[in-house]
């Protein structure tokens, strides 16, 4: 028997108790049917994505839970988020996460976002802002390209570049734009932070001058004048999961950074039509599309982002919307699904706590249906039900390995 | 809304089940409405403060709770108790823990703590050996300070010093004194055996001859003309705990060794009237005096030494009735501080057994109660009911990522 996995993470999901909801969680205080039919007839867990009490990100959550120990891989966002935005990053380049941005003629920050700007604004702005010509002595090329609404992705590529350096985006509105400095006293380091300020400057050049900013003026719309950088990064190295384990996998995403990590992991990026990562995402679409690809892969990760955003939000109430729709993405993946063949995991990357609105550092729920797992006694998916589950506390490094052993895809470590 | 936690470390107050208690351990026969209140409202688990069967002392132990890898930091007790004695050690020094002792002419030990010496007679002792001049191309300074009865610190500084070296204390009556030895091949670890021996064989000569000697011999009290030194250790160099979370630390703590550990990570040292470290300890002052530094500092460390004391003697009665005066100070707590911002965690250091009289491997009990927490089912505080609890078994290195992140102190790692 071949097995195939289906991972479904939603993007901070778990939380901690709140008097609004009697001092249950939003996970548990939703109606569930169906992720507590997994839990039922599954194992459940805690898991640590990074450690006990370490908020993680995102990006170091998603490379732990795939395997990929981010204390080793991980350099900062914004090679994952270009990978995942389809500028391809070379080993060696350096890769800053952008907004467009209106600042005043001080370089004070007025709108950290310019207004939300349309894709076809930003597209526009980007076109002209990839034909700045450097100095040739320089040997450096870069690309931009503007991904959703503000923000836009900048990879620079060339000899002696460093990631080691801080970032230009002050992140709060009413303070200058930042230099970006070298963060250790490497020659590499000095030049990018060089060549990423004279960018910088052209880029506000080339901006202030450009007509869609004209149009946007005059329409009272806040104009894009100034690119923000931050979160400089290298694309890691990493042995992908088909070379870690022999197995075809594929990712179910729409947000760029979960799509660049799953990217470097050699994971097979399936498009769906109305998956956006926003709450509006449409949902049995993603989940058709994971029980879609299960045809040509043997696992596949389904990541939704709008648990993530309503916590943000501190949304009670659509955070638990949210969760519900969650729940029937689950019912139509076990209605389609082989359950004799077929594992299922549903986990968070992390807490995102509605009442600090932050990534928190506790533990997530986890759980594993599916052929030969020891089913515990836990019935209902939630973040203290699962406590008493059969995986005990794991760590998100814990979690390929665990899967992998179900499908039969790890090696014996002695004979 | 700003947080603050109090940690209370009750010392070996673990325990395994014992036959007098009907299997019950001294925490779970005791009577203990606060500990127990605590549980029920709080998270619970149990925690291996090193790994799983190491059984730590209470310096390593403490240096992993609160957040240091002992492992990496740790090199003997001496250094660690010189500091919480208010001696000073500097990077480099090597620091011994000493005891005054009674040799006969053979240098055989008849009483490894000269009839626990009393502190007025080993102050004038130690001011005498604080008088050796030592030739000068050595280039070696030394302090030598009586602390408590007979115990002592012995702290030598210079060029070229070593911790890897032997002890002299034979840790038995009947034994010979030990000639320190280098524990390795270096220069460094020979030079400072050397020194040392010498620095014992001049104490010898000066206490042998010493006028309050002469008077104990006199009074027929078994004469201090030996000093033991053990734990040979350097002062690790580690970041604070206000550079690591941005917290402001005190420690309220008797004995020495757990006053150096929370020095070195920069917490303030409270002193408090009657706090003795023993069993006659005032615990409700020490109560007192940690809710009140609470108002100046936002993490207060809470040891108790006793239980400690009572496992050591093998005293099962005392040792309940310590934990039931643990629990008071407990109540007080409860009574004096704000439910919506503090944060109360309780533990032990270690498992301190009546039966075999050590320390040993066993997991801790810990429990956590304040905002945010996710509470479990747990209802009384015990080794068994805590291993069921919400936290599951975590590592003492956990435990402060797990308060820091419920006070909003942690750092996100990756975005």
């Amino acid at each position: 028997m071949s097995y195939k996995t289906i991972l479904v993470i939603a993007d901070g999901m778990a939380d901690r108790p709140i008097k609004e909801l009697e001092s249950k969680t939003p996970l548990e205080a939703a109606t569930k049917p169906n992720l507590d039919h997994i839990a039922k007839h599954g194992i459940c867990g805690i898991m640590d994505p990074i450690a006990p009490g370490i908020p993680p990100g995102s990006d170091t959550s998603t490379l732990a839970i795939l395997g990929y120990d981010p204390f080793k891989v991980y350099s900062g966002r914004g090679a994952l988020e270009a990978e995942g935005s389809g500028v391809e990053v070379l080993p060696g380049d350096v890769a800053f996460r952008c907004n467009f941005a209106t600042v005043n003629k001080d370089l004070v920050v007025l709108d950290r976002r310019a207004g939300r700007i349309a894709n076809e604004d930003a597209a526009k702005l980007a076109t002209s802002l990839g034909k700045i010509r450097l100095q040739p002595f320089l040997r450096i090329r870069y690309q931009f390209k503007n991904t959703v609404q503000h923000r836009a992705i900048l990879v620079i590529r060339g000899p002696k570049l460093s990631s080691a350096v801080s970032d230009s985006d002050p992140e709060a509105i009413g303070k200058k734009v930042l230099d970006i400095k070298p963060l250790d006293n490497s020659v590499e380091a000095k030049r990018t932070a060089q060549i990423v300020n004279m960018l910088i400057h052209s880029f506000h050049e080339v901006l202030s001058k450009h007509p869609v900013n004209k149009l946007r003026a005059e329409s009272n719309l806040p104009v894009a004048n100034m690119i923000l950088c931050r979160g400089a990064g290298n694309i890691p190295r990493i042995p992908t999961l088909q070379e870690k384990y022999d197995i075809k996998p594929a990712c179910v995403a729409a947000v760029s950074l979960i799509k660049g990590v799953s990217k470097i992991a050699g994971m097979d990026l399936i498009s769906v039509k109305g998956a956006t990562g926003t709450v509006q995402t449409d949902y049995m679409a993603k989940a058709k599309a994971a029980v879609q690809s299960l045809k040509k892969h043997d696992f596949v990760l389904l990541h939704v982002k709008a648990t993530d955003v309503a916590s943000h939000d501190g949304n009670v109430k659509l955070k638990i919307e949210i969760i519900e729709k969650i729940d029937k993405m689950l019912g139509y993946i076990l209605s389609n699904t082989d359950a004799d063949s077929t594992i299922i995991a549903v986990t968070a990357d992390h807490t995102t706590s509605l009442a600090t609105r932050n990534h928190e550092g506790d533990p997530v729920p986890i759980m594993i249906m599916g052929p030969g797992v020891r089913c515990d006694d836990v019935v209902d998916f939630g973040e203290r039900t699962c406590a008493k589950g059969g995986l005990n506390r794991i760590r998100g490094l814990d979690l390929m390995p665990t899967l992998m052993s179900l499908m039969g895809k790890t090696k014996k470590f002695g004979a």
